[in-house]
């Protein structure tokens, strides 16, 4: 298996327009690797409390899921209520109930500790640190983070950025992390950082891809029916990298695919709650999503003007 | 010459965090105009008031705009003031003097009667539907309209779709007009109006064109410098239908590289306050422009994941 994921795997209670679920299945390891097994072997770091319904992750087994590497602990699982505005452009956090999340120190297990790609999921920047510090060179280390740690924690995230080859994460985060509202300048900041590329994901209106001197954009996938867009980010980080950990491919070529892999996932994401959107799609179904993102962008242009 | 505009000529007060003007040469024919003489002649049909410096457009003349159909009636131009955001995400529209273009009654000139592409920019439908009266079996006719149109004249803004081709509108405008939130639905409901096609713009979001079955996403350009957002979305019209007349193609693949030239004139409009962005650009800057979108958007996928 040649992807590892460190994050939380958490119970979902969400309420959109068109329904509402309880205690579902949630968390960014959880989507991320959902959507990475597509492509590649997942190994999961988590930890789960002893009220969580394990079958629930074994019944994602089949798809080539590893998650011996997620400790049950005793107490509650973390637990996530939020609530979607009628378009869906916002949400409201109802409730965040850490439990055992709040004293997750991850351990990677020896048998993972050589995997060559790797994602560090939103956690607090030391313990990305500590991750970082159990792994063998990787190939290739991607790191999330949220406004949380950005406020809190920014001195030891520049200590975890100067460690990681690419930053993904969504233009609010951007702009708070680097000071500026505009997010060109922001992800040249970012490149000053540490990382060599950094990923701009900005919901509906797709995903931005930084790197010195390129940039590449990738919209999100036109879609008459988004149901919950809870996970899509994730989904996106983990199709991305599924992608580059499948291929190996590090050249700029590769990581723009890897962009409309990790589109297409996101698509996939928000059809339907918790990750219910990933059943019955199957890697001829992705590569039809992925090859409709051509259509979508591509377009013709002469050397001279027409 | 093959492109007519019928629109406002203005003088706009702007402010953003990095300037300000006062009276500058503005308004949606004017803006069009000027990006679209870059690709094909333009003929302009508006009213400025005996105040209106009309050396500031014979300045444009060169480029090749007919502003005979410009004419100057007794009283005030038409103003507008606004002042935008530290972000320039909003604006605040400070103050609006429509002048002589309250009475705007756009009379064709004879000789402007046979242009073959039309845009008729936001003026009250009635009068969009009575330049249409006064035209000759055009090859194509596109159309713009405005918030305060959808909401007080609805009726006769359904009967100009019935006649037009085109519908170029910002994401607000078309779901207002449509009722519905999500674009793509919106979009298919304005194709069950009349027109063939639609294109949606988000700003800095970039456009969305849409046609039965097929759709096209155009990013904005990465800007680290944005000056003054006003007239993107008029230079935006203008260089997709400067295109389209210059060209003569109306198939799919002509659309799609029309989106991408009224991308690149939204880019050069917000580099400086009123049309000062197109200064010193010329259709090789245009083209190098162009094909930046290329590099900026393009992706190789095979047949089966890599």
């Amino acid at each position: 298996m040649r992807l590892l994921v460190v994050g939380s795997v958490a119970l979902d209670s969400v309420e959109t327009p068109f329904g509402a679920v309880t205690d579902a299945l949630g968390g960014s390891a959880t989507y991320f690797s959902v959507a990475a097994s597509l492509l590649t072997g997942v190994r999961v770091v988590g930890v789960i409390g002893d009220d969580f319904p394990k079958g629930d992750l074994e019944k994602l087994a089949p798809r080539g899921i590893d998650w011996s590497g997620v400790v049950q602990a005793k107490g509650e699982s973390f637990r996530w209520k939020g609530k979607y505005s009628f378009d869906l452009a916002s949400r409201d956090t109802l409730e965040t109930r850490l439990g055992v999340f709040a004293d997750f120190k991850p351990q990677i297990p020896r048998a993972f500790a050589d995997t060559p790609y790797v994602f560090l999921g939103n956690i607090h920047p030391a313990l990305q640190l500590a991750v970082l510090d159990q792994v063998k060179d990787p190939q290739l280390v991607a790191c999330d983070t949220m406004n949380y740690w950005i406020s809190s924690e920014k001195e030891t995230l520049l200590k975890v950025l100067k460690r990681v080859d690419l930053l993904i994460v969504n233009d609010e985060e951007i702009r708070q992390l680097s000071g500026d509202w505009n997010i060109h300048r922001a992800a040249r900041w970012v490149l000053s950082q540490g990382p060599r590329r950094v990923v701009i994901k900005r919901g509906e209106h797709g995903a931005f891809l930084a790197e010195t001197g390129k940039s590449f954009y990738c919209p999100a996938f036109p879609m008459e029916e988004v149901f919950d867009p809870t996970g899509a980010g994730d989904s996106f980080a983990g199709g991305f990298l599924g992608y580059v950990a499948r291929t190996g491919d590090l050249s700029s070529a590769g990581f723009r695919r890897a962009m409309v892999y990790g589109s297409a996932m996101g698509s996939f994401a928000v059809s339907s709650f918790s990750v219910g959107g990933f059943e019955g799609v199957d890697p001829a179904a992705l590569q039809t999503r992925v090859r409709s993102f051509k259509d979508l962008t591509h377009f013709d242009v002469a050397e001279a003007i027409g």
